[in-house]
């Protein structure tokens, strides 16, 4: 690994950041210290560390190698080796043309192998169809990255998958970092070096896909860089997401992902920039992949992959949106917007009928749109005639923005308190009016840290105030849709919330296991489902309460267990591969007498005999009734290792499908978190006038099993508590039956 | 009422389509002929048509009066009389100025008042401050129609509402029709007439909110009419939509609505609508309002009158959007675009990336994507490499496009039966492949009857393939975004499933009350809630299955019904005013003897006496325990008068609140549908292997329970049977309790 950046990284921004002499982008808070190194894990074996990969030679090469150059009409190359030469003329960087045949390759002087260049190049642009052959040679001329074109690997099978295997172990011994294969010369496109201000850096699994995002330098908004990963053989997006997060002049990171290739990597990466405060804002295919989980667990069922990425994203503040539109949006106003002084949001338009509809959305996307004050109300009545609403959204009714009150009226809006944000919809353009609107929003936002946001509803958008005078605008967010500003003015006051009370769960994850573990470690059986009896023991372990129990192997000793753990009691077979015991009828509720439990004993031992099913005993619980059944879980994600699901329990769990995932490591604010996102989440608070439920102890065991599911990392292929019976306020929550398989 | 069109529209329609030489829009089946004639009404008193006024002589008048023109300079109304004196002339229509005073305006000669016009004038308007005084004289001087610009009606308060209803009045005396107040020119504004094809009529409650819409026309795309109805005193938005549904140069109703006058006559209009196959798009206002209900029932709370609106929308085909954005995009498609001939739809794209993304998006979206045949695939594989995908989403790799094999790519995927859309996605201008492209797609949809829709992807939007090639072509849908271009072909494919399978419920309406109806009637006490055994008495009026249940005033009655009722049973106190029974411990269930009988009826009378209830006896009840519990009731909304819910019963109904809505009437498919929307709706299918539930009879409490609401009409303030067990396939479902309110 080159050049990794360790330790406390935030003075040293600092240090960088003033030496470039740029705005710090946000406040950085004392939080954001990295305190982990390379090489800390934990408990599960999971890094708790990434290294930043410095790429500044990558980005900004002096000299640059390509390898398969050619100038012969007609070939592929030829137009790629013409970028470049272009692209190095035009940055000033030292070209050497790679071909062991030719002299000359557009008049440049060809080096007839990477041994023979005239320097150590920073940068090898691979154009041949074998790559795997050079890396070898471009370590020995110590060239530090290598950009590889070739397609035909992981993306084409199983055959492609061994050569990307094979390729990226070459890359790793020859201790440089490559880019691809299957990707291209977006990196070295022709930046606008004339915006100015904080850039947006992109990073896109496929160039076509970031076309939309470079093109908004046509507009007016900065870009810095363009990662087109292509296969990521070895650099991935997380690797630059890092590089990113820690470029001063990068205002926020927008990425076109289609898989991860390393969860732990994505989320270090993530919280990296939760850290620094940078926005990443990401489009991530796979809303309709059904995950591919083959597991009999009900929470396996449940929680979708794609669920779970957007959880992770969600967990470490990485913005998901839908649309190259809202990406191209969001990325670029959480680029350049800074601080919101207050989350209000104030709609002002022209027209009552699209203050009314614009609001309406914004409510309804969760956006707060205080009402002003009596006060600042009759202050815009100076000049916004007294019929017209104005406590928020203001309608000016049209005609003061054609006079000197138009400015008036903005500026007394940003200059309320209550407001962090100014949004005007304009959606017709009637120059009169709308050219001196658009004008004074632009005058009003220079001279306001608050966000000024404008919608120009024109489906046609060749109008001057919207080309020349917003867009010539840095200060003034211009959307298209009213969508697109909701999305993303809610993006940008979330992510604000998000950072400032940013603390990374990484500080907070276990690095050694709890003395749990070896209890645990102790119940497990590699490859086997565990009984009930014993994955209740697993949850003992970890101190979750399970119901007073006995197993029992005779109709007396069931007897004599009632006696111990009280009636009225439940009865139930246990073995290894028993599940949905309630369908087979191997559970008795509410035994109130020897008796019943003599012939419940006899029952279920029946019924098992008669389905063949082996037995480890029957089990004699403490029967408890009143709560809300819930479900905590535990399941194996391919990506991101194991996840923990909550949600409601019961016979619910499989009709509903309310469930919450999340990633470990997670806090307590996180465990809680899921809770709000349950549909049934009222079901906590008491039903029909009962009590609350002791969501305190369903959090608790909701953090018992994360750290359960850390400890015990991939060997617990599932776990499936259901019910989790949590009781009133104060009484503790109960698992009544728990399912755990063993990998 | 003037000029209403009346008896079987179909073949009038098609001889007007075929005298105005228009290509008819769709294709009008048997059953849009309207069988009701003005004055039919259904059994709740509600109209079961509503006339098509003849708004020919509104929207192209001949002659046109100006009552308070004016030309001095800086007067408001010397804008609009400008405005008119213009449009008059390009139109060729005869102005004549109305001012006491003056002898000229604008160099027309002036007519001192309406009584003086120098012919019976077709519309006149009004821009005077208060027209009520005018409205007799035009009635005099035979005018038909008037547009009232004046504002300071309803949108003020109390006091605009009362002169309102008092200027409404003036006017329906008048026998005249008019538009507004509280409106403007934009039916009278520049519309392009060198645009052909089927246009875009537009209604719209806010001028400015008809902008954009309207603005298409610079794009492109035909627009026929605009009807800014303002405060609706007079003509209302479902006036115009049953207008446009009529007009054969109209192919789609685009509509921006904050509140609708009436309910019914909307659902009409768009019954109308749905019928002649045109589209109607209406944006409407309303998604965060809290409903004003303040009834104590379930249903009541839980269905928001935004969900009401929603739910007629979508029973009478209206597409509801969000954005006006969507709507212009969703209307201009649907106006232009052919009756598909499949629903098959194919992804093609010149990036695999963009390829994923979009497939992505439009699976989730519920669009369809057939993978094409071995042999399609085989044949598009002449003219794409063999290791790119082809089976849709179909990616050329690129290099296609630049040449002829780009329009036989095309050609040949829409040349397959199963596509009926062809979509692609262009995310980047690069002149060589996209504007050849752009082309190629423009001369193929000319050559096809299947809908080919673009998304020209880039921010930017000025490129030549987008300004000139795309949207110069009236044959290919070209949208900005993903999303856009995924609501509209969704719009698109829903609109002919559904118009193809309509049936209007107008058409089965029941007019006159069942033998069902005298016997609810006698139930009635106004102005009480009823109690639950006379509520259940309501059911069973309606056929409605109930337990076996006596009411009973004494112990030893209890202890005889019991046995008649049969063991165990439910015992509950009756009362008219009782809710939350079971919180106040009124509810005894699982009685299996006399003594617990005896015993419960004492419990119950002892709570009832200490609570302060008067009741009307202890019911005792038939017990029913398995099935699933469910919820059917009915709610008053303001708007569109008794409305039927059903949803997931038992506590789960207040904690999920997981319910559909339907406005009546409607039919057995539309019940059904009901379900279907409920999320918990495999309940329904059996849970852990359980049997599945007598949906027919769920299904059949429904329609039943709609027949009861129309029956009784607003007496019925509420019902909301809770629960709804619904028994086994074949068992049939019966109310367990009832809460009936009535007006």
């Amino acid at each position: 690994m080159l050049g990794s950046t360790h330790g406390t990284l935030t003075s040293d921004l600092r240090a960088r950041v003033v030496a470039c002499g740029e705005q710090p982008r946000q406040a950085v808070h004392d939080t954001a210290s990295i305190t982990a190194t390379d090489g800390a894990m934990d408990v599960s074996g999971r890094p708790l560390y990434a290294p930043v990969p410095d790429l500044d030679r990558f980005f900004r090469p002096s000299s640059v190698a390509v390898v398969g150059a050619s100038d012969s009409e007609g070939r592929p190359n030829t137009g790629i080796t013409r970028q470049l030469v272009d692209w190095a003329e035009r940055v000033g960087a030292r070209l050497y043309p790679v071909h062991p045949t030719r002299e000359h390759v557009f008049g440049l002087r060809c080096s007839p192998s990477v041994a023979d260049l005239p320097e150590e190049v920073d940068l090898a642009v691979l154009l041949v169809g074998d790559p795997l052959p050079v890396i070898g040679e471009l370590a020995e001329a110590k060239v530090k990255f290598a950009v590889a074109f070739a397609s035909g690997y992981a993306e084409t099978g199983d055959a492609g998958a061994v050569a990307q295997t094979r390729l990226a172990a070459a890359v790793e011994r020859a201790g440089l970092r490559l880019l691809g294969p299957n990707t291209n010369l977006n990196a070295f496109e022709r930046f606008r070096d004339d915006l100015t201000g904080p850039a947006i850096a992109l990073i896109t699994q496929s160039g076509h896909q970031g076309r939309p995002v470079f093109t908004l330098q046509e507009l007016g908004v900065r870009l810095s860089h363009w990662a087109p990963t292509g296969n990521e053989a070895d650099l991935e997006t997380s690797d630059f997401i890092s590089y990113f997060a820690e470029r001063p002049e990068v205002g926020a990171i927008a990425c076109y992902v289609e898989g991860l290739k390393d969860g732990r990597s994505f989320l270090l990466a993530a919280d990296r920039a939760a850290r620094r405060g940078v926005p990443v804002v990401a489009v991530k295919v796979g809303r309709t992949e059904t995950g591919a989980r083959t597991a009999a667990s009900h929470t396996g069922k449940l929680t979708g992959a794609d669920q779970v990425v957007d959880a992770a994203m969600r967990q470490f503040g990485v913005i998901r949106v839908d649309g190259l539109d809202e990406l191209q949006d969001t990325a670029a106003l959480l680029a350049r917007a800074r601080r919101p002084a207050a989350d209000g949001v104030v709609v002002y338009s022209i027209s009552g009928g699209t203050g009314a509809h614009f609001s309406d959305l914004a409510c309804a996307a969760g956006l707060r749109l205080p009402r002003l004050s009596e006060t600042k109300q009759a202050e815009l009545h100076t000049w916004i005639p007294e019929y017209l609403n104005v406590a928020n959204p203001v309608d000016n009714g049209g005609h003061p923005v054609g006079d000197w009150r138009g400015r008036k009226i903005i500026d007394a809006i940003l200059a309320d308190p209550s407001v962090g944000v100014l949004i005007c919809p304009i959606t017709g353009p009637f120059p009169p009016m709308s050219d001196r609107l658009a004008q004074d929003l632009v005058d009003a936002a220079e001279a306001t840290d608050k966000l000024v946001c404008v919608v120009w509803g024109s489906p046609v958008g060749t109008e001057t105030a919207y080309r020349e005078t917003l867009l010539g605008s840095s200060r003034v967010a211009t959307f298209r849709t009213f969508g697109n500003c909701i999305t993303a003015v809610r993006a940008f006051l979330d992510h604000h919330r998000f950072t400032t009370g940013y603390r990374s769960p990484f500080d907070e994850a276990p690095r050694t296991p709890s003395p749990s573990f070896r209890k645990a470690q102790a119940l497990m059986r590699p490859g086997k489902q565990l009984s009930e009896h014993a994955a209740k023991q697993l949850l003992r372990a970890y101190g979750i309460r399970v119901p007073r129990e006995q197993l029992v192997t005779s109709a007396a000793a069931a007897v004599r267990a009632a006696g111990l753990v009280g009636y009225p009691v439940v009865m139930k077979a246990s073995g290894t591969q028993l599940a949905h015991k309630t369908e087979l009828g191997l559970v008795k509720v509410g035994l109130t007498s020897a008796s019943q439990v003599r012939d419940a004993y006899r029952d279920l031992t029946d019924i098992a005999r008669y389905e063949g099913l082996d037995l480890d005993g029957i089990l004699v619980c403490q029967m408890v009734e009143r709560g809300v059944e819930m479900v905590v879980g535990v399941t194996q994600d391919a990506l991101f290792g194991p996840t923990v699901t909550v949600g409601l329990g019961g016979v619910l769990v499989e009709v509903l499908q309310d469930v919450a995932v999340r990633v470990p490591p997670f806090g307590e604010d996180q465990a809680r978190a899921m809770l709000g996102e349950l549909r049934g989440r009222a079901l906590l608070e008491g039903i029909r006038g009962g009590p609350p439920v002791d969501v305190d102890a369903l959090v608790e065991v909701v953090l018992r099993v994360q750290r359960m599911a850390l400890e015990l990392g991939d060997e617990l292929s599932e776990l499936d508590i259901n019910p989790l019976m949590v009781l009133p306020r104060g009484q503790g929550a109960v698992a009544l039956d728990a399912l755990a398989v063993c990998r």
